[in-house]
């Protein structure tokens, strides 16, 4: 049994498709509609974890959880002209109640911005309320037309964390946008998924939003996958809603909003970034099961051996280290090996007639699949400590991997040959002109991810006209 | 201050309009879609403690949850023919995608019966697999055209836990409907929530189901709600997809359902059933807050006053009593009881000048209204103790409540003027024919619960035709 990742890379998709179904965690594609796909029991704990994760980070940071309707009326949806231009091509919209036909379309939620400051402008009269931060964990709906891609490009949109906030100026939705960015830096780290921070490109903004800035990561195909997304909204929403608020000087101003989400892509991250060829490799942080025990039958001292198990089971789960035990008598022990590492228990634990003579455990490491020895007097802090260095090296590996993947070039015929060779990211020089941008596009058949939110050193000439570079633009061919 | 109900039972709909909006627990009614809430903060919190009330329950019997999507097309919602019948005038359909006509309509769930068993004829081939027990908390939609009442009837029940189990035999799904009463009971029980439990009539039982075992409540109008159902659904959705399963025996049979939920009403109940003049009384297990702290100001010592109330605060929160200090200076003391006694906080602790030289606090109990003083050396045990008298009192009363208004009477005029003065559950004596339970329903213009689901004892004869009584029929006027 070797620690490799073949399959992972040269051939993701179906690799992909491969563990969110065997490992139990999605049932896509056989649900009858399409781009819809069910959360198995194993799947459902996992993004469970993730969200108690993302709502602690949340509610310590002052966000309040609410919940809105699914159904937004075409009426409301049409408030603010650039919003319902970018999405009206792509939703799901509700014509019927019973027999009767509707008065007035109700759309599934593509997100909510509207419905959030409509109700706003009832709740918010003056600067003294403000800032206000919500946010819902919701299911949210777009009309795919492109194949789509369980939990990457779907229709329904089942874990859709997005968080709304209202502030007097727009130096205060600005800090927002910081203090939002600064949270899912957090996220991201605590779950060691790589990400490069990239202000969108103009014609690539949220609609309705004054720009936009976006986590991308890199998926081991090479792809890029956007996780993660912040939007200034500045007066966009209030003023199509004529929502005017007093501020502290006594006059009336449309106050300033800011958006910002992760999704269903933040799961199919942790899967697909840190999985193997033996199927996924869970972060600590997020596997609904931490350690497995598994006795090793023996003729003599069988049941003894059963019963060392258990008391190691049990030690472990009084120290909060969730553990389970399968002593399915039906299954052999390679049977559960293959079954446990599929499902990306972080650690094994093995126990047999030797372990029983010597009181010892031997813990197997389902990152690195290493085997280490431990005497049962310092099992507990042993298997902290191992978890520790568990995410130590998902964070460590899967950022120089992601590093590898992204390259400077001064070209754009080279960038093109990147892009298409080994994809990953390039940057390039640029004026920052969008009609350079576009035609970045154009002539690498990549996508412009935007350029870097937080400085980049910039040296040498747009690769489009030869002007100064003012940043770099970084193209990939994405998701 | 007095304890009253009045406001609470002589005109209950504008006092529960009234907690839930000024007590910013659900904006309702404002929302440009009828019968939709939308879910405030405090809300929030409150439902989410009592999902994690029930999602314990469900999970430590052997329940998991699982999310299945929201849309139902309406092939799939057909194919048990007294299913659609039940439901189809009722769904909300979605027919148009982008500006694309759907070739299939799809229905936004009004239940997942049909869902779920699609995916387990995928997922169950034998008996050993069985039982599974599946659970989600998911929004189910009708299209209501009724008035409609927050979280007791609307069109977006924003909170339904459906559970939906399957069996091997007939017998073991009945001992399945056994468990989820006995599950229920022990949730209403913890919430103090009183109720009877029926088996509803023939003409009332869920669309689909061999029959229906309900959970009403009586409501402090004297209007009854249904607050949980239980149903044996036999082989007719299985039946309907053609999904057999291996038996122990070797032979292949379509296996035995049961489904089982409970929704926004639940928490209507909390509000309603325990509410007072002044506002919500929560229960402690599902309050978000379980003591708020206010030091009362002072000229002198005002400083020492704070240190002293942040101290109990901090000593309570370090016991895991959840407590929140106001120390709001723009309030007075006043207007703070008025906002946490409407918002339902279990307790408040008042410390002042003198609460702080004699080394007290004041503790006064929102169910009753009650004020203590205790020592600050036992001021943990003495919440304790205080909150475990709370839960006592708020059972012992509402089950009281709702005993005074069931009646037993042996004559159908009788039971009509009860149901019109008092309102409330009378039972009448039943010879166990339906002609003459729907004769009942006609007669006294109220609703056949049903018969009691355990033992009731019968004597007397049949309030419609005189034949001797096989059990009793509950009768009352429902939301």
């Amino acid at each position: 049994m070797k620690l490799t990742r073949d399959k992972v890379s040269s051939n993701f998709s179906e690799w992909y498709d491969w563990v969110l179904s065997e490992a139990e965690i999605l049932d896509y594609g056989r649900y009858p509609v399409k781009g819809m796909g069910v959360w198995m029991p194993y799947g459902f704990k996992i993004r469970e974890r993730v969200l108690a994760n993302i709502r602690n980070l949340l509610n310590e940071t002052g966000h309040e959880e609410v919940l809105f309707p699914l159904l937004v009326p075409e009426t409301l949806l049409a408030k603010e002209a650039e919003h319902i231009e970018g999405f009206q091509g792509e939703v799901f919209w509700v014509t019927k109640g019973g027999n009767e036909e509707l008065d007035v379309k109700l759309a599934l939620r593509p997100t909510s911005e509207v419905s959030i400051t409509y109700m706003e402008n009832l709740w918010i009269k003056g600067y003294t309320q403000l800032p206000k931060k919500y946010y819902q964990i919701v299911s949210v709906f777009r009309y795919e037309t492109k194949a789509t891609r369980p939990l990457l490009r779907v229709r329904e949109i089942t874990t859709f964390k997005e968080a709304h906030t209202i502030h007097e100026s727009y130096e205060d939705a600005e800090r927002q946008v910081r203090e939002a960015i600064s949270i899912y830096k957090k996220f991201f780290d605590s779950l060691g998924i790589p990400y490069v921070i990239s202000v969108r490109p103009e014609w690539d903004k949220f609609a309705g939003a004054l720009y936009t800035v976006a986590f991308d990561t890199i998926f081991p195909d090479g792809r890029v996958v956007q996780i993660g997304t912040v939007h200034h909204l500045g007066q966009n929403f209030t003023k199509a809603f004529d929502m005017k608020i007093q501020r502290a000087d006594g006059s009336l101003d449309y106050p300033h909003q800011t958006s910002y989400g992760i999704s269903d892509r933040a799961i199919a991250a942790i899967i697909a970034i840190h999985g193997d060829d033996h199927g996924a490799v869970l972060h600590p942080l997020v596997a609904p099961i931490l350690v497995v025990v598994i006795p090793i039958p023996a003729k003599e001292e069988g049941e003894k051996v059963k019963d060392y198990a258990r008391k190691i089971a049990h030690s472990l789960n009084s120290a909060g280290i969730i553990t389970k035990i399968d002593d399915n008598e039906k299954a052999t022990p390679g049977e559960k090996y293959y079954y446990w590492e599929l499902r990306g228990v972080p650690l094994r634990v093995e126990v047999g007639r030797r372990e029983l003579a010597s009181k010892t455990v031997s813990i197997k490491r389902r990152d690195t699949l290493e085997s280490k020895e431990v005497e049962l007097n310092h099992l507990i802090d042993a298997v902290r400590e191992i978890l520790k260095q568990i995410e130590d090296n998902m964070r460590t590996s899967s950022w120089k991997r992601m590093k590898d993947l992204v390259s400077r070039v001064d070209d754009l015929n080279l960038a093109k040959s990147r892009l298409e060779s080994k994809l990953g990211i390039v940057e390039v020089p640029w004026c920052g002109n969008n009609k350079c941008g576009l035609k970045m596009e154009e002539q690498t058949g990549g996508r412009v991810l935007g350029s870097p939110y937080e400085g980049a050193e910039i040296q040498g000439k747009c690769v489009v006209c030869g002007s100064p570079a003012e940043t770099v633009l970084r193209i990939a061919k994405t998701y």
